[in-house]
């Protein structure tokens, strides 16, 4: 894809402004597994999403993990330039979940652009409000859903995004996105296999029964 | 307060802008307890709060509450007029927990001169990072926490809200700003008084032992 057809405001930036976003972003590839910006790191800049898919999780003191949301192509991340507006006062983790090829544009240049452009301030307030749904769905899961409706959920996300009935994934992956232990998530999938709703092999589950996952995920 | 200073970038609107605020906002006095926004309801518009107390809640179908975060003296609270950005997809309620007294911004005028101005929709960004920033802590505590320290860590924050050790409040009330049921509130907080943390009367909680609380709370 080409950046400038990419870029959400392009038309609406200055011809200085887009040069300057021109002059100074980079392509970069990123291999499945890499953490391309980390919290406690340094302010990374905003990521526009070329192809490829990312995580945003955040970690416990103890090393749980729980995902926040997932970005696909032509997606831009933002969090990944916490030092762009100083109210952003949490972390959070940005891993490439498959290869991954995505424009870094360097958050003071991406800032100082919005300052004077009402256009790019207005489409970042829509691009956090973004994020803040998603992160309030997020809530509403973690407060009012059991974990089964939850794994319910993210198997039938998972067969979406993927396309396909045989998922490959770990029961640990699985455990780091929903936030919890991965003898949970084990001992749920083995009733679910019981049940007659999916089926697990070695490194794969096989959804055997989507209308059953439905029904559990609404319950 | 006179609203002109508490506007946060009054002094960068244009006059005309100024003025259709001036022209169509209102002051509205809201007494304890009065529900001001339903997320099922209209656009309220924006609420610039002059004095007083609000909190930002969800509910659930089975109407338990979990408070997202509390507006005070001079907050903006944006979520009050979601039709605003077309990005919120979640509602939240939002009631007086104090007697207040607000200005109601319409949220057509708000969005409009927002569109236009840089200033504004770039201080709307931060407003939203902050609001971002508390719904995250409340992530955190709810994903890593224990039920107990978030108990302490409520009734640290009201002591300090209402400036005393003498906290007037149900376990009614306590269980829906945490999200869970009175008889869990009221279980610990007799575990609390039996350990010498707390006193409990009728309709009030006395704090004993500030010290063990904020131990509880960081545990």
């Amino acid at each position: 894809m080409n950046f400038e057809s990419v870029f959400p405001v392009w038309d609406k930036l200055t011809k200085a402004q887009q040069e300057r976003i021109n002059h100074t972003r980079i392509e970069k590839h990123f291999p499945k597994g890499t953490i391309i910006h980390n919290g406690d790191a340094d302010c990374t800049g905003l990521l526009l999403i070329n192809s490829g898919q990312l995580r945003a999780y955040i970690n416990s003191e103890e090393g749980r993990q729980v995902t926040l949301y997932r970005l696909f192509d032509r997606d831009i991340c933002l969090f990944s330039a916490p030092c762009m507006l100083h109210s952003i006062q949490f972390e959070v983790t940005i891993e490439a979940e498959k290869d991954t090829t995505l424009w870094i544009i360097p958050p003071d240049v991406y800032k100082s652009i919005m300052e004077d452009s009402a256009p790019l301030a207005n489409y970042t307030n829509e691009l956090m409000a973004s994020r803040f749904s998603d992160v309030m769905w997020l809530i509403e899961q973690i407060m009012w859903k059991n974990m089964d409706a939850r794994l319910a959920g993210f198997l039938l996300d998972e067969s979406s995004i993927e396309d396909t009935n045989e998922l490959k994934i770990t029961h640990e992956v699985i455990a780091n996105h929903l936030g919890t232990h991965r003898e949970v998530i084990t001992r749920m999938l083995r009733y679910l296999q019981n049940e007659g709703i999916v089926k697990l092999s070695r490194g794969t589950i096989t959804i055997l029964h989507k209308e059953k996952l439905i029904s559990l995920q609404d319950k």
